[in-house]
């Protein structure tokens, strides 16, 4: 799904999903003709990607040479078992989960206003409770420190994005599945076969 | 860490880690220029990452042009909240992790015998519990299927690891965060807490 192409519904579930994930790997090319991977705590805040970091990190300098990067977040639901389909082979064995890819432009933030707000929306998402002075670029206590941190946004050129819960399954092998979930119980699987359901193409 | 730095005991932790978890993240040089991130499942087997996809999937294009490719795996423990340090500041936030990075070269398997092994890796770890025919190249069963479906090996270049637990706080901080956790008893906590006091400095 490429983002032009999601209705309001699929999108709602998106940007739902971003702001309930913590973290996400960042994919910046390598000095060294490697892709370059970094897990990371993100903030998607305002349409973009925000992380922060620290200013002599490798993060930093990769991005002031190339700053075309990917970033990506994913959760796995369920791995489905392959006798749920297939008393013998192990080839229907498989795994449910949604996953969202974004290639964008990084570029550092300046703005102390802006990183605020930035820190503000990664500390709401990872520490609902509250427990610190609200973020501003006014508080003398926290000025300093965005002038020291270092934060970057990454503006979205494209967002694909994969939920993957057995829609292409004939519905026969799809409501097996969700029963087996169901009977499993694991910590995630009630939610997975609710998602079966939700994600079914014929219900949409 | 790089490998060569590694304690017999480290190296035991990072294969744990490696045998244990579901899912990584492969990053490969993409056509258009950006990098291009894939959440997979792997096997981690004789010391190599193996995958395995569709023979016309974007994957391998992009491995056949350029089969310089990176993989990541990690976990996050534990959100670690501001508050356990300082009473009013939010930077001490932070996040408890285990991550492991591969950078290696990505190479088509074409021997079956090879191809039979890694998918068996990868399903004692996905499906302990069994439940399927033994994969081999001479089952006729799965001889066709092995035939028709593309595995990546990725031969370690370099392979380096972080586990984030602390180690660079204080004595005081650190005995005050794991009572914090386990008072706060979320799923990962309690091994959270344990897993401060195996990376310890001290302790080693």
């Amino acid at each position: 799904m490429r983002r032009k192409e999601f209705s309001v519904e699929e999108q709602n579930e998106i940007d739902a999903f971003l702001n309930e994930m913590s973290y996400g790997y960042l994919a910046t090319e390598g000095a060294d003709g490697w892709p370059h991977l970094t897990p990371l705590n993100y903030a998607y805040w305002n349409g973009n990607i925000y992380f922060h970091g620290s200013r002599a990190g490798s993060k930093m300098k990769e991005i002031a040479q190339s700053d075309k990067v990917s970033f990506a977040v994913s959760k796995e639901y369920a791995i489905i078992p392959s006798y749920y389909s297939d008393p013998r082979q192990a080839c229907p064995a498989t795994a449910f989960f949604k996953s969202v890819h974004i290639r964008g432009i990084a570029e550092p933030v300046e703005d102390l206003d802006e990183k605020a707000g930035a820190l503000s929306s990664m500390m709401e998402k990872l520490q609902p409770e509250g427990g610190y002075a609200p973020i501003t670029a006014e508080d003398p206590e926290y000025r300093g420190e965005l002038r020291g941190v270092s934060v970057v946004r990454i503006t979205v050129s494209e967002l694909t994005a994969k939920f993957k819960f057995g829609q292409n399954m004939s519905e026969e092998r799809r409501a097996h599945i969700a029963e087996s979930l169901a009977e499993r119980g694991r910590p995630d699987d009630a939610e997975t076969a609710e998602l079966m359901r939700r994600f079914c193409p014929h219900h949409q």
